[in-house]
């Protein structure tokens, strides 16, 4: 085929793409705020919710974060938002990994202090974005309630997003959500033997 | 089960956990710059590779950013780098997506171009992350030959990571890369009519 063939080609593609992309914007036309899950295996659940976080930001929306699980030793995108964008609402549970810690009561504990900020978030309709990272440990080891958490989201402003992330969810936390994307582990470097690198892994 | 054999179990349980993460930590001892691949057709791979960038920011290191096909329109994480962070090194074909430009020649001379900003970055040593948004369309579409970024991704020096986005990705830069997640669409909101909104979707 010769090049110009192929760019009339292109162009008639190009153009039936762009009528059913037209197209499906024109459908959705319900505005409120969004539940996402991201969730499954693989590396990237946490960054996207802080791109996320950045995305708002951008538009000098303000955004809240709570992290549960996570804190014992801050990772990079826990120091850039703490060191240069103070400006966010930032909570961390700070006991690090429940295999760490090997403290079932305390770690009930600090969940449920930890769910107090959330709530606190949930309730502030001045928050554009709310992520409450690696929430869905909380659920599947039963340090919080279920129902509690669904509750409370579905009571959110309207106009706000949630943003949670973790392996699993469980059944009524996809339902929940508006979209559910999940992060399937192809291939990680660290079983090929690559150690975890500063400022990519953490 | 009472609370004290829960606590038992549990405990005995995040041991056994412990000490496999703490053996696949001994074993991972190679040291070097990591390729990502962030792929999928689910929401959140520029979000993750985003993300990524704030981790690699968040320890004072230097970031850059290469974005295909993106740019007509500024999304605000977008924003965020150009007005937040300056000392980002960013770039933009800023032609839009293909399927609004519908000129194939087009495409490919700002491809090209924009392939030799990120062949820059991909040669400097001081760019601890190389992010190269999008990338992917550029082989499926043919306008950048595949080998050609492969040989320079090889080439980087070896501290540098480089993540790369967008559906598909090929079987050869599926090999390359140290890193493969796959971001599934489980769920997508506009599908249930929800409009995309400024700050969680662009």
């Amino acid at each position: 085929m010769d090049n110009e063939k192929k760019a009339a080609k292109h162009k008639a593609s190009m153009e039936k793409q762009k009528s059913n992309v037209d197209a499906n914007i024109e459908r959705a036309d319900v505005e409120r705020g969004l539940v996402l899950l991201l969730t499954g295996d693989g590396k990237g659940k946490s960054s996207s919710a802080f791109g996320m976080a950045i995305r708002s930001l951008g538009y000098d929306y303000k955004v809240g974060i709570v992290q549960f699980i996570k804190g014992e030793i801050l990772s990079g995108e826990e120091i850039f938002i703490r060191d240069k964008h103070p400006e966010v609402a930032f909570y961390q549970m700070g006991t690090g990994f429940t295999w760490n810690t090997q403290d079932r009561d305390g770690d009930i504990a600090a969940a449920e202090k930890t769910w107090q900020q959330a709530l606190t978030m949930l309730q502030d309709e001045s928050l554009h974005l709310v992520v409450l990272d690696e929430i869905t440990y909380m659920l599947a080891y039963k340090y919080l309630d279920e129902d509690m958490i669904i509750d409370a989201i579905n009571n959110r402003p309207t106009e706000q997003t949630v943003v949670l992330t973790g392996r699993g969810g469980g059944k009524a936390i996809r339902e929940l959500a508006d979209t559910v994307s999940e992060i399937n582990d192809v291939k990680h470097a660290f079983r090929a033997g690559l150690k975890a690198r500063k400022g990519v892994d953490f």
